[in-house]
């Protein structure tokens, strides 16, 4: 019979994981086409407004497939319930049977969104981090910086909010946990300062402008994941030496590389895919002065890859085979 | 958290449960617009070749929404597994939480396909059963015959199959549960003596013609709910009194009445669906002598009501509110 796990003793377990080498596995399977990703299922609901995803896939030849169920009700914080909720069902692709229930409530989407910040940062960050930025002060804000510990040692952190209480909140948070932390209202702050910037917000429009932009940054846009979401300017992506893309397929459709291309300050042909571009094993930045951006706007074999390992070190400690 | 709930455990209380007024509020809801069912979600797999299917929806107002993961692996026999395997998860509307995990493995499909033939006997079939006939001789012959207790007194059966080992098994399995059985290589012994009728086969071409139906029969056609699966003689559909379907929209694609609709054989004007046909709670046969089919091909809305049902039954009887 399957097995069930919790939110805890999933993230008991996590913590004592990487899961860099396993999600970049599966961005390379992903643009090798190895990859069987469909469409994504959707409920949307009126009243009270909330949707459900449901992102489901496998490796082709692998011994398991995936889906992810991840709902948001956004009138929950009214009666003091989180507004994400969610798990993740690993099965065996030999048999079909059900093998695990990961009762994740979307805390493993966030770890796998995380991984792959860590990832496009090990490729594409300068070698010597000035300051860490970061737009935002919220569960990705804070995951982000943590993750890059494996990639920098930085621990220098300039972050921009719209709210002072949040960006207070964040300070004496990544205080405790041991950065240094610059709160701000003006992204000018961020960008003179930080040669590694991670955007997680979910603005509609643009948070930093082209003529802010030093040489040698290094952005990772991560809070734009649909058609109208929005945190670069679309000029970033023409001046930028070097732009990735975690899925080139989504990216025509959604985020902030969606965005460029239509305002024409972007070719689909200067854009090279995650897992393209790190088969070899390079770094994609090739010099100092390099400006470069990976946008990240979520890929089902992620989901694939962190349920399963999740669930494979679960089994161990738990002494199921 | 989720409460989860074995097939053992779901077995039980289902033995207890009688669907078919939800069922039928499912239907009645359906054709009136009020049930959301966007398109089936497909993973297709190679090596062993298996497929599974997402089915999900709700009905607009109520309390839950439900998604449904059922699958099939044909090699499974070869390691003595089943090759259907699968689960129901039952969701709150107005929050998005988890509420309950059925692990049912295909049986609550089973259920459901069942109760919508008791419906449509109900609603159908002649007043008097003379005998019940019944096309194939696995797990659906059997459930259809004995819900359609709550139908008729008719104990008597007259079986069609391919196999004499498989009609055997039959016979002994319904006989021990108080059924009078005879069995059949020859569909005509069904035609010429019964007038409520049940396609179960997974046959892809025609099992009866039209030239042995006789006066006053019924027919419910379960087996063919793919564009490649047939069991009628699409010309049944030009002599039948009465056609209805599920889905309109479904047997426009799938079924019997989908071949009976190419072959020109049947006008979709002549089909009525089963939850606007039932609305008034009027039987749909108005005289003795009538020709009825029903196609039956399975609506997401009747996974929805059997799972609520069942979850509710469950939680009442461990004490969950």
């Amino acid at each position: 019979m399957a097995t069930l796990y919790t939110l805890d003793q999933i993230r008991q377990v996590v913590r004592t994981m990487d899961f860099s080498e396993d999600i970049e596995k599966g961005f390379i399977a992903y643009s090798n086409g190895e990859v069987v990703v469909p469409p994504v299922g959707e409920l949307i609901f009126e009243d009270p407004p909330g949707d459900t995803h449901i992102k489901y896939g496998y490796i082709k030849g692998d011994d398991s497939y995936v889906i992810k169920i991840a709902s948001g009700f956004y009138e929950n914080v009214k009666i003091n319930l989180p507004s994400g909720s969610g798990l993740m069902l690993v099965f065996s692709q030999k048999t079909g049977e059900l093998k695990t229930i990961l009762l994740d409530e979307g805390y493993l989407t966030n770890v796998r969104t995380a991984v792959a910040g860590e990832i496009v940062a090990r490729y594409m960050a300068p070698d010597s981090v000035s300051a860490i930025g970061v737009f935002g002060t919220g569960t990705m804000a804070r995951m982000q910086v943590e993750i890059l510990k494996s990639v920098t040692d930085c621990k220098r952190v300039i972050v921009w909010g719209r709210s002072e209480t949040s960006l207070k909140a964040y300070k004496d948070d990544m205080e405790s946990v041991g950065y240094d932390v610059q709160t701000t209202l003006d992204s000018i702050e961020v960008t003179a300062s930080c040669n590694l910037i991670i955007m997680t917000t979910p603005a509609t429009s643009p948070l930093i402008d082209v003529m802010q932009i030093m040489p040698g940054t290094h952005f990772t846009a991560i809070g734009s994941d649909t058609a109208l979401k929005q945190e670069l300017d679309t000029r970033i992506f023409d001046l930028a030496d070097i732009v990735v893309a975690d899925s080139l397929s989504q990216c025509r459709e959604r985020g902030d590389i969606y965005k460029a291309l239509v305002a024409g300050d972007l070719k689909i042909e200067k854009v090279k895919e995650l897992g393209a571009a790190i088969k070899t094993g390079q770094r994609i930045r090739q010099s100092v002065e390099q400006v470069t951006v990976a946008d990240l706007t979520g890929v089902a074999v992620q989901d694939v890859q962190v349920a399963k390992a999740v669930s494979r070190a679960l089994d161990a400690v738990s002494g199921i085979q």
